[in-house]
């Protein structure tokens, strides 16, 4: 009888990080696709979009004027999903309705004034401004008694929900510590407390001896597709030393997550010539005032796409019912991916 | 101070089948849209379509023939993701790299050999033979030594990933079982053991007395919108009688289950008045040959539109890096569904 090999044959892959199993079908990539296909807009956006509340000098839905700013600028949300002054409060009957009040604080962060970028379009000293800007939140929120957590994330392009081409990320930062980081904050406490270590540097020790899953890497950070991707090119970002949070990155490795998030989202474009939409996201350790060796700093991306610029892959049916499917390999994704060129598409 | 109030303070809600939470802004349904719309493609389809491959008598990609079938038709999918062929074995690496084989065997259910109805467009009659070859499904795959879950479900509409319009669903069975269903088995299992009773027979009676989130009911089922609802109308059917699996339904009560998918899915036709996209599916005890008395028989549908047949709501960024988050409360989705006409409004 045929061995069971990874790269060819249906598996579950562990997460080590949530503690869940998901569902590989390396042989499925072959179907034909006859269903919905996404509108590619490529128009090239002018540098200054009079329309765009998030661009220098416009005015925003609640009537504030956005300064003329020069670089990079954060607001409170206008349609901010947690409120900073929510009554607390609990309601329960028995064990199954359960309520908890929840409050926090929503903002936006603006890359760049120049309308017309993105990410791997812009200078890696620009970038630099926002982990400089990320930081600077991730401080002020963190040091709050009201907000135990800071989530920074970027949504990018229309079929991830992304409502302004104006290259910003959001932040929502909230009390209690949300449901993927809690998970992921089990996982490293165990390990931790297990190893000594935390798990990502175990695991980023392993993947650079591997090499199969790596995608390029500078002095601090790494950029990977985890054994355990479930969006078609999904990836991560990891820090190469031990650090928990934003905070605890020097100057260089400050300028380095700037040049590794330039080089992936390079690449992403690069992988069908379109601007590449994502989900992407900072995950570090809690602000609920305890020390966390065990958290280490890291970027997740889950970008839809998966055949081409107009065929994304869709999490549904036995994804939402049962277990999140893929229909490719980590190390086939990771190939594709670090096989291109290095020179963003648009400039080439 | 202002007392904590779950129908207009932002707060998070327990979801006891799968143990974890969910976050709810009812405040931010007033936030505008200018993000992407979808496509609402409401054309007229014939009840033959000669292009169909699931259509009576059409050939299917692989070169088979579909029979020229009366009412419901089940075949092996085309594009299994999971095959039974598979070699058993692990892979493993330490803590942080682990994969198992995984096997099992994919089919595609037609609902009616009419290429242009949908569920809620059927007579009950012909649903009825839906629940039939499920439950003829569920205990021929059930019964097989190799499969310990068999997942039923159906996704509708393009927006879904539905790349056909004809009426069908699908099956995944597979020898392992799949996450959700395990965290579901999980937290069953253990209320089952505390009270005796099945977890959702107790939420059923408190949720039948509270009434703010009942739909409809007939004399074996109800529809209603769960306390811990994600998805903008997402909605459970769940049978009165305690049972476990679509095995144990009377003659009357498989009936019944026809009866509700069918009025369910009018209202949510009638929502936006447009053929509702939604992914749909039945949990029910697995198949790994154990009494599973904790297993409580349920379908849930999980419907992406949020305003407008042309507006859905993203699970992206926060709710993939954090917790997923809703707009509207379970509360005011359930009373808007409920004042809806019974009557679907293509008949009207
Ligand atoms: O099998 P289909 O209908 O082609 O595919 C659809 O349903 C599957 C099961 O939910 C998903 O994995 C696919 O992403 C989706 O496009
Ligand atoms: O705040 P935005 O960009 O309008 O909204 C977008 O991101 C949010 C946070 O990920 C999501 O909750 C919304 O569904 C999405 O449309």
């Amino acid at each position: 009888m045929a061995k069971f090999d990874y790269i060819e044959n249906p598996h579950r892959r562990y997460n080590p990080l949530t503690g869940e199993w998901i569902l590989v079908s390396p042989h499925r990539s072959k179907r034909p696709w006859q269903g919905q296909v996404e509108k590619v807009v490529e128009e090239k956006r002018p540098e200054y979009d009079s329309q765009c509340y998030l661009c220098p000098t416009n005015e925003r839905v609640g009537g504030e004027k956005n300064p003329n700013y020069e670089d990079v600028y954060s607001f409170q949300n206008d349609f901010s999903a947690l409120l900073q002054d929510t009554p607390e409060g609990e309601f329960s009957d028995g064990d199954l309705f359960k309520a908890e009040s929840e409050s926090g604080i929503c903002k936006v962060i603006c890359f760049s004034p120049n309308h017309s970028l993105t990410v791997p379009e812009m200078k890696v000293e620009n970038i630099r401004k926002v982990v400089d800007l990320w930081s600077k939140e991730y401080k002020e929120l963190g040091d709050r008694e009201d907000i135990g957590y800071v989530q920074i994330f970027e949504n990018k392009g229309s079929i991830m929900g992304c409502s302004n081409p104006h290259p910003h990320g959001q932040i929502w930062a909230s009390k209690l510590v949300p449901l993927e980081t809690s998970k992921e904050s089990e996982n490293q406490l165990a390990y931790f407390e297990k190893h000594g270590r935390t798990m990502l540097s175990d695991y980023l020790k392993s993947e650079l001896e591997k090499k199969e899953r790596i995608l390029v890497e500078n002095n601090s950070f790494v950029a990977l597709v985890p054994f355990w991707a479930v969006w078609p090119f999904e990836t991560m970002i990891i820090s190469k030393r031990e650090v928990s949070n934003l905070l605890e990155l020097t100057d260089e490795e400050k300028t380095d997550l700037a040049d590794v998030y330039k080089k992936l989202t390079t690449m992403y474009d690069n992988l069908f010539e379109v601007s590449f939409a994502y989900s992407a996201g900072l995950h570090q350790a809690p602000t609920d005032g305890e020390e966390h060796p065990e958290w280490h700093l890291h970027m997740h991306f889950y970008p839809p796409l998966l055949r081409s610029a107009s065929v994304k892959k869709f999490m549904v049916g036995y994804e939402m019912l049962g277990t999140p499917q893929r229909d490719i390999t980590a190390e086939g994704a990771a190939k594709r991916l670090r096989e291109l060129s290095k020179i963003h598409y648009k400039l080439r």
